[in-house]
Formats: C-alpha cells, sequence, structure tokens
C-alpha cells in the first residue's frame, strides 16, 4: 500500500510553523500563562457591541456566512472611503497574504522582505516555491532604499513591507512610503501589511491612492479592534487584483458569526478610540518599567513595545525565558541585532504589574548566567 | 504604472465562485427568502449548548484560537477512536479540501471524479493546474467501478467520492467503498467526503483503518452539528498525510469562539441524535409532499432530499424558479440526467409548510412553460 503522492514542491517543504501559540507553551509547562502580552493580542477585547453581535449570531451558526461578505465590505469601503471592489475580507491578513502570494508567485519567482520580518509570510512565500531575498533592518526600521534596490536587483514579484512595523514598533514618514512607491520597480507589488495602522500618530497614515495598481494594502480587526481570535482582515487595493481574489480564495471561509462581529466592531468608533489610548498608556507603563530597570524600550506605533534589553540576542532570550518562567506570556525578535529586544504587548494594569514585578528576577537570573 | 504579474496559472483561472449564497439571491430579489432549504444547512441549529459556548467565548475573541486546536483534535480522536496525529482541523471541509489538492496536485496532474459532484472540490483542482476527468453517475450514484476505471486509465493523484451523494443524497454499502480500496490504483488518494456521514443507516459507515495511507475522508460541523457558519471541519488520515497539513494548512486560521463551540458541540451527543430524528422526519415529509404532487422522492441518507420532477433540466429549473420567486430558497444538481431533480434540504414545518404551498403553483407554472 501506498500513500499519497505529494507534488515536489509539498514533498520538499518542512512542517513548520510559523509561530508555537501560547496555549502550546502552556500545555509544555503544565500550568496557564499569569499575563497573556505576548502575541499583539488587543487584552482590552473587543467591543461589547461586537461581542454582544458575536454572541446573538452564534444560535445563527446553523448557517454559512454570505461567501461575497457583501456587508461588510461595504462598511469597510465606506468607512475607508473606498469602492467595494477595493476591499476584500478573508481569514485574517495570513489567510490574505497567502492568497496573495499564491497568485503571484510560481516557484522560483524572487520575493523580497526584510530579515526578521513577519514569518507568516516568509511561511507562505516558502510554501509556493518563491525565493526569499531578505535585506536587513536599519537602525531598526525596515530599510526601504535597501528593500527597493533588492527589488530592483532580483526583479521581485512581491516586496513586504509592515508599517508600522512588527515586531520592532518603528514607523515610516508618510512621505517615506509615498516616495517609495513611486520607486518601485516595474512588476513588483508592495504588500503593505498595516496590522497596526490605527495606532499611528495622527497624520502620519501615507496617502495611496487605491486604485494604484502597484500596492495592496491589508489591515484586520485582530489589533486595535480586540478580535483576533475572529479571523478577519481585509485588503485595500485595485479592483482587478482585489477581484482576482475571488479566483483562488475559500469563498465559504469566513465565520458568520466573525462577519456579525466585525460589522458592529466597525461601528463602535467609541470604543475604538478608547482601545488606542489604553494602548499608548499600556505603552507608556511599559517604557517605564524598562526605564526602572535601567533598560530602553523603542518609540512604537502599535499595540507593543520593543525592550532593548542591552546586550546580545542570547542575553535577551535569557530575559524572556525568566519571563516565561515567571507566568509572562511575551516573544521577541527572531533575528540579530534586533534580537537584542523583548517584544512585550499592551497588558492591563494586572499584567503590566506582573511584568514589572517579574521583570527585575528575570534581568538578574540572565546576568548571573553570563 | 503596471499592476502586479499574476502567475500563469492565477492569469488562466475565471474568478468563478462554486456556490452563489442566498444572500446575493436575496440582495437581487430585493427580499428575504420565507424559507432556506437549498444549501442543506440544519435549520434545526447547533446544539444549545455549542451556542452558548460560542456565545461564551465571543468576549474572549481577543486571543487567537490555539493554532494546533489541540483540544478539539484530541476530542475528536477520541469520539472516532483514533489518535490524535490522524486528525486535521480547518476552515470547514472545503479549506481542507483545496489543502489536499495543494499537497498532491501540481499543474497538469490528473484528478477524478464524477461528473455533476461538489463543484468546490473541482474549484480547487482547477485552482491548483490540475486536470480533471469526469465519469457520468450512474443510476443517481456515483459510479465507483467507472471512477476506479478512470484513475487507473489516467493515472489519477486523487478520486474524489463523497458517500453519502451530494447533490443526490445516495449512498453505497460499505463493502463497496471498502472494495473501492482495495482496487485502488497505485498511487491514487481516495478523497472520501463524508460531510453527511452521521446521515447513514445503522450499519452503513464504512470500516477504513485510519491509518490506510490510501484515502483521507473528511468530516464536519457544517451539517448534522448544524454549525455551517462556524467553519469547522476535519479530516481523518494516516499521521504522515495529515501532518503533511502543517506545510500549507493557515496555522492562525479557525476562529477560537468555532472551536470552542465544536467542543462543545461534539459533546452533545443527544442534541445530535435528536438533530437526525428531526431530520429524518423532515426526509418523509419532503417524500410526501413530493408524492402529494405526482413526483418521487430519491431515498436519501443525508440531510436533503433529491426530488426527481418527472422531466428533463430544463423543467427542474422551471420548478426551481418558481420556488424561488415564492421565497423558497432550493437548488438543484448541474448536470444531466441529475438535473431533473430539484434537491430540498431538511426543513422546519415551518418551511415544509411553505414548500408544500408553493410547489404545486411552482409545477404549474412550468408545465404550462413547456
Amino acid at each position: 500500500m501506498t500513500g499519497p503522492r505529494f507534488t515536489d514542491l509539498a514533498a520538499s517543504l518542512p512542517a513548520s510553523v510559523p509561530f508555537v501559540g501560547p496555549e502550546a507553551q502552556e500545555r509544555a509547562r503544565g500550568r496557564p500563562f499569569r499575563a497573556r502580552v505576548g502575541a499583539n493580542e488587543s487584552v482590552f477585547g473587543p467591543s461589547p457591541r461586537a461581542a454582544a453581535a458575536m454572541a446573538a449570531a452564534a444560535a445563527d451558526a446553523w448557517m454559512y456566512g454570505d461567501p461575497e461578505n457583501h456587508d461588510l465590505r461595504h462598511a469597510l469601503a465606506e468607512a475607508e472611503g473606498v469602492a467595494p471592489e477595493n476591499v476584500v475580507v478573508g481569514e485574517g491578513i495570513d489567510g490574505l497574504l497567502g492568497y496573495t502570494v499564491r497568485l503571484t508567485v510560481a516557484p522560483g519567482d524572487a520575493v523580497v522582505t526584510s530579515d526578521g520580518a513577519y514569518p507568516t509570510f516568509n511561511y507562505h512565500v516558502a510554501g509556493y516555491g518563491g525565493v526569499l531575498h531578505k535585506v536587513p533592518y536599519r537602525d531598526d526600521r525596515e530599510d526601504i532604499d535597501a528593500l527597493l534596490a533588492k527589488a530592483a536587483e532580483v526583479d521581485a514579484k512581491l516586496l513586504y513591507l509592515s508599517n508600522p512595523d512588527n515586531p520592532m514598533g518603528t514607523w515610516h514618514d508618510p512621505a517615506a512610503i509615498e516616495a517609495m512607491l513611486a520607486r518601485l520597480p516595474q512588476g513588483t507589488l508592495l504588500v503593505l501589511d498595516e496590522a497596526y495602522a490605527q495606532f499611528l500618530p495622527e497624520g502620519a497614515q501615507p496617502r495611496i491612492a487605491v486604485d494604484d495598481p502597484r500596492a495592496i494594502r491589508f489591515r484586520t480587526f485582530s489589533k486595535a479592534y480586540g478580535m483576533a481570535g475572529a479571523r478577519v482582515g481585509y485588503g485595500l487595493g485595485a479592483a482587478p487584483l482585489i477581484t482576482a481574489f475571488n479566483k483562488v480564495r475559500n469563498h465559504f471561509g469566513m465565520s458568520r458569526i466573525s462577519q456579525a462581529g466585525a460589522l458592529a466592531a466597525l461601528e463602535d468608533g467609541a470604543f475604538l478610540a478608547e482601545t488606542i489610548a489604553r494602548v499608548a498608556a499600556a505603552r507608556e507603563r511599559i517604557a517605564g518599567i524598562a526605564g526602572d530597570n535601567g533598560l530602553s524600550a523603542l518609540p512604537s506605533a502599535t499595540n507593543f513595545v520593543a525592550v532593548d534589553c542591552g546586550a546580545d540576542g542570547d542575553f535577551a532570550r535569557a530575559v524572556l525565558a525568566g519571563l516565561l518562567a515567571q507566568g509572562v506570556f511575551v516573544r521577541m525578535p527572531f533575528v540579530a541585532p534586533q534580537d537584542r529586544c523583548i517584544r512585550i504587548s499592551a497588558g492591563t494594569q494586572a499584567d503590566l504589574d506582573l511584568l514589572a514585578a517579574a521583570l527585575p528576577r528575570a534581568l538578574a537570573e540572565a546576568r548571573a548566567e553570563k
């Protein structure tokens, strides 16, 4: 008896996992974390109106969701000031990145990103046989000039940029993003991951015409809207590209409950503003805790803060391990020199009290190990 | 300014939609349907315990779901009497079919199915450049001998069979499925879609060893469990194949709310049994309504009934249009001669009262058109 014949590409892929979830870590340690501030989730939760809409939709879950995501796409179009034809809804930005790669990347095609940027994008590129070309960060920011130069050099199909950046929290001036678009090589699509866009300072949103065929922008309900578990992301772009998603997407992939929740979340602007304010306060508190321990916090336009542990990656990994051991779930950048930092998501007061209590010991133990 | 460069494959694909949703039809007609019995959803809803679990999980939707689906996979493994390594959970059977095709089908590879079987499977095969070879139904059932012969002839990577069958509701004896497996060509994977398995008569479940590398079976919470809108399907198969899904799946694709709902649904065996009994009663009522109108109902081991309208596809399409016009959402097979039938999902008493009231007029108008 023989098993299935995998494609050459599938056979060559590792059974890789872009991220180990906190639940797996909890199972391994045998007890739950006391603070969950590692995955850039929003501890401030979904809007109560969104939660109520999802709870109400639960009994109606016998019906498939609308495969066209009509109501949500139209509401998003109105909110973003674009046409519904410029909006595609999918199973989180992760799902939409996968579709984007599938539409554009054939085996051997070149793709450019930063070394240490979003691993799930890399997972998709590898998964479709694309060849990743990475350029280093520069001063803890993605290096636009280097990305553009590499894209031109390798004739990239896609160029990935997250703005604000994950995992560092840094961002580029709108003018820099707008200038980048103008300098993009012919035939390279800018994949602009704006998962954290709502946290940008006033006036820091780049102005990109939605029907500009050179870019697609991704947004999500997972961060500022506090709905990571609902899996709702969306893309904004020129109609021909947006329509192309209908060639490959899982048309019935969206949860009906999530559709209802996202619609309600979109209507609760007051809650969104409140979350953004709470996140800003939490960022300040994290920076304060860092400072109290002699560490520095990087500026952030996201719902997390990269804290520079002041030494190398091994030291930061030891600090991270010390926090995890004390029940504080955090993550950190994978690549040097960014891996001198740990990345702490905005938490509740209670979460950050735990962080404040745990960090000194984690640092002391890490220093003792050296 | 140029747009993205699509792959040759993506450029060649139509922006096809496997199914138009009832919501789109409602938008086109300008008013809602009065009975929703066209998509084989379960009008009897999710288990109240599942609905309560989903409602309770709504406020926790700020957390990503466990990307390993650990608890649900373990509960399914226990319920199915297999190991967790034999279970993959995904965004509905649709999502899992897509991953299966992606793992095995390279452009030009042969895939075998029945003409008129599940179009979403065909959508995925076309989407990865596979070449579909279709054999006709025989006596309103998928033709196992013809499928096997075609698979051998074209050296198929995949052979799709739904048992019980959608859209006809028919099924094969377990011995026939088991014998099919033994006769499968080397290197052909049997994709056994068991979305409706819970509705099979006692003793009609084929016995297939879960670690048999020649088959993968798909089940879902969308039908008997009444949770189509939650998007939870699962596959059962040999561990090497199941593990391979980790190479390509959207690891964070599952809604946390849906994970909680599926777990609770699995624990409510009494509700499942009740739904199966209600569906059986509804099938009898649909057959009775058909009989009252001089039509015959096909035997069904699903939550729907194919009703033979007694003439050709054009006539059945006219009947269908008459029902839709009266607010009764139903669908029908796409391909002759099965398209002499319309397909009616199990409904509530009120749904079937509407069907009983609407069918005579739909038939009369269709006859007048001839």
